[in-house]
């Protein structure tokens, strides 16, 4: 039988290029898209997810999670606190969720084990400083170790971008013919479209951009 | 400091015996739980641990999880198909999600994260049948790891009953103190107060009470 992938998707710069990076490895009608719905504060990244799954022609399925806004918040009177200031005493935003790509993942091979696909295809990177240890290979590959021992089927967690730097994704992108679509994938922090170019994440986009010496298809 | 321990608890026998394991392992007032609220067909599950904490005098927090039911139905799509049978092709219920004591033990460390707790403690058995591969004890030690490195915090998760027969959890749940707080955990699978006595949960709770040699409060 064929492999299948099922690509972890969130209409962003780098899972679309993982989305490309399976279309490629696995082949067109043997990759489907997974996104996660869990309060995110701009709505418009499920809309250039759906919309990238459709030029692509992907299947994408779209998992709900409430969870997150009350660990976020003050789990234990289960009123979650929107503080102005964004930040806990831990320096850390208080909407932060430890350890939150764990349960994207975990939810997502739950999916793929239902619809009896192995291989699960994510976008972290551990080359551009983000401080998130669970977007690092080592905490991958025991994750891959846990879901294979607790479903009893064995899961394959690929990271195409784990070594890349943003202007390495960016001519990965263009080599897997994925750049005209870049132009509907979402970065900007601000929920801006055109992006505001302001937010750290614009900022960093277009420097992954300029390094690469290619024009970003989203101007 | 002191060390504190997180207690996944749903309000049935196993968890309850867990919680004053906990208790006597931590010490009263360093002992916390945390229960899911994720659609179970019984809402009298939830009653019950609310009650049993109160009646320890544990801090309960009770985190909501919509996407099983997502998972469960028909993902595509979005529609939860019930079906009567209640039974799919594979021979598993059109319900079960796999891992999913994953995800109760992955939301419970980011909640323990938050709260700054690193001793997590389940119920899981590898005694009685079940079948399930998310209750074992390497399932559990991967686990741990992933976490710990997820999070880049040391996550232990302790399994007090994994190796006990249930007339062996009764007979811990006596030695704790734990017998007449049993009288308010909830086992049966329909849902019945006083139980049913025909369903596979409450044979099996009959049986280990038996062999136990005690008489089940819940009576």
């Amino acid at each position: 039988m064929k492999r299948k992938a099922l690509v972890l998707f969130s209409g962003g710069q780098d899972s679309t290029t993982c989305l490309y990076w399976a279309l490629k490895k696995f082949g067109a009608s043997s990759v489907e898209a997974v996104a996660f719905d869990y309060g995110q504060r701009h709505r418009i990244e499920l809309s250039s997810a759906k919309k990238i799954a459709k030029l692509a022609n992907v299947p994408l399925t779209i998992l709900p999670i409430t969870t997150f806004s009350k660990l976020g918040g003050n789990a234990l009177t289960g009123k979650l606190e929107v503080k102005n200031s964004g930040v806990e005493k831990n320096g850390l935003p208080n909407t932060f969720v430890p350890g939150r790509n764990l349960i994207f993942l975990t939810f997502a091979a739950a999916h793929a084990y239902k619809v009896g696909i192995h291989d699960l295809v994510t976008g972290v990177s551990e080359a551009d400083y983000s401080g998130y240890p669970d977007c690092r290979q080592n905490t991958i590959n025991a994750l891959a170790r846990s879901l294979s021992l607790g479903m009893d089927f064995p899961v394959k967690i690929h990271t195409p971008l784990i070594k890349l730097s943003k202007s390495k994704t960016v001519m990965l992108a263009k080599k897997l013919g994925a750049l005209e679509v870049l132009a509907h994938s979402h970065t900007c922090y601000n929920g801006k479209r055109p992006p505001c170019g302001r937010c750290p994440a614009c900022k960093l986009r277009a420097k992954g951009f300029l390094e690469a010496g290619i024009k970003d298809p989203i101007h």
